[in-house]
């Protein structure tokens, strides 16, 4: 294998596949980075079996062929090379050995075979849509942070995408609040699939804000994503999502509309005390157009209050702040409506008007 | 006790006091912070029996007295105050329970009984000098990254303030490595202590980079700072510095002048297969106007090379990799004179003229 590129390429190509990279992996051969010279093209791959991340680069291929290096130390050989050449120079020898020259830097170190790295295959696509990659990662960031954090119910670790009827549900929850961002986009198949929540959070690294247009493929066990930069391949959750739709369909009695970041500073104040102690919650009464929020655990009192729009029944009622603290942190709005029923059923928390998410936070029972 | 201040001074106050708190304590107290209200003046104190450092701002005092608060608790709580509000009002009750309030917020928690609380002794000050902070930043900044990190010396985790015929030089030194910052400073008395590296790193976020000029008193045990913000009170290390007068007084046969970030980045690089590997050092070649760099370990290889100014005889040298990048760092100069002797007697970098600093580092040796 011999190859040149510029610089800037190569190193734009690394940092991307070396996302995929496993940290640590009982095969080796994951912790190394796949790189292939085909005609005028370079391609590197990182695979930890959960995810791969396929991304090319134009170049001059002098030989073609393919090997294996350890990932990090080729990133940080690649981040290293002196910033005033343009040109790397890049050959495998007959012994495995890689050669990097930039300028007057010279690196070499072992490489390994390339066949024992395992390729994604080709998948065998059932459906597909397409969408904005801007809208993709928003639609993700105001969803992920409400999935589960233990794996007891599988399906909970990951955000379902559901698509029906030229409307886009992305849904993620724990058991005790649910996320759903809602969008329209026309001409698309109906679609459903649980994607990972790490593959998720790795998405909202890899995607930007233009107006790309991301192809999402999708197989009984595997989503392909062709972003801008790379391919991204990833399992899918096996299993049934629970019926989001049929979540928080009682009768609300109290509508309240307030200022998000008045309503977040207030309970982020309250939370200093609940957050060393176990089971703390803030509590929130809501009257006469006013919020009062209270906290009281063994190491003290918070107390605050603040002016609402309100309409309906006043409420006394309990809720973990982490909870009310991410959806209000997720909002991306600058006003919020929430609208209560009784202090044992959830909080529904969107924008003051439209749908376009919801996040729905189970309250806290007090007695 | 019972107080009112500016939410700005009172935020600045204890985020500096805290700066001197236990993180964790056999002595409960120390996790606290001290605060006295007294004439018109609230006084913050943080005390790890270490290092102490003492906070004054101005205020409305109602009522006079001291308490100590659980300084992490307090801390978070002044920051979360409301930032729309000004002025912030503290009162601590019969119950030892303070209220802190600002705007709606309102904070109420425990605090502990103030005379358990360790206070710093007034020094018996022997001598003192004065330097502008900024100039004292600097000469701490360029002399504690080459401590020693094990306490076998304990003299060597410390660094030296050596006063003498109105020439102040600083001094940190781990056994492999030395640095000397030299500066003229008029009409000081000779003084002569050891300050030790935790206060010297804490020094660092304290001092700011005007004018001010700072006082520093020392008696047998305990140096005292006099800040722009604060007092600090410090233990100093007991027993007698190396003579560093006498180190690398060999004659030199080599001087290269190079480009400081030129050396820095073709070092850093050769050091990436050194990091992981043990005792690897870089072997530097220079000859015929050159630097050659190589670094072989069980990872692979790295060469380089780069052209530089030089006199004398040709000479190969290794060295830890870390020690010269280290070094190279905290030069803050754009070309650097080198003097070699041979192989096996250290390098001594400096700036091309004067000697205003001057890092002495052993070479590693080969055979």
């Amino acid at each position: 294998m011999k190859f040149s590129c510029l610089r800037e390429n190569l190193l734009q190509a690394v940092s991307i596949a070396e996302r995929a990279v496993a940290s640590k992996s009982t095969m080796n051969i994951l912790e190394g980075l796949f790189i292939e010279a085909k005609e005028n093209e370079i391609r590197f791959l990182g695979n930890n079996l959960e995810l791969c991340i396929d991304c090319s680069i134009t170049g001059n291929v002098e030989k073609k062929g393919s090997c294996v290096v350890k990932a990090n130390l080729f990133s940080d050989a690649i981040k290293k090379l002196p910033a005033s050449n343009q040109e790397v120079f890049v050959e495998v020898n007959e012994n495995n050995v890689i050669f990097i020259t930039c300028g007057n830097a010279k690196f070499n170190f072992s490489t390994a075979p390339a066949d024992e790295f395992p390729r994604p295959q080709e998948i065998n696509a059932l459906d597909e849509m397409v969408l904005e990659e801007s809208l993709l990662k928003n639609m993700i960031r105001q969803t992920v942070y409400a999935i589960s954090q233990n794996d007891t119910k599988p399906y909970l670790t990951g955000i379902l995408f559901d698509m029906k009827n030229g409307l886009l549900n992305v849904v993620g929850c724990d058991g005790y609040r649910l996320a759903i961002r809602r969008e329209a986009l026309t001409h698309e198949k109906d679609l459903q699939f649980i994607m990972q929540g790490k593959t998720a959070r790795e998405l909202l690294s890899l995607l930007g804000d233009s107006d790309y247009k991301v192809t999402v493929k999708v197989s009984d066990k595997q989503a392909q994503l062709y972003l801008k930069n790379c391919v991204v391949t990833t399992r899918l959750i096996d299993g049934d999502y629970l019926n989001y739709e049929t979540v928080a369909k009682h009768e609300n009695t109290l509508f309240v509309v307030t200022e998000t970041k008045e309503i977040l500073d207030s309970v982020d104040r309250a939370s200093l005390i609940a957050s060393e102690a176990i089971k703390a919650h803030v509590l929130l009464h809501i009257e006469d157009g006013q919020v009062n929020i209270n906290c009281e655990t063994i190491l003290g009192q918070v107390k605050d209050k603040f002016e609402v729009d309100m309409q309906g029944e006043p409420i006394e009622i309990a809720f973990n702040p982490r909870y009310l603290l991410e959806a209000f942190k997720n909002t991306e709005c600058k006003e919020i409506k929430m609208s209560f029923s009784t202090a044992l059923n959830p909080v529904i928390i969107q924008p003051v008007s439209g749908n376009s998410f919801q996040y729905i936070v189970l309250p806290v029972r007090l007695h």
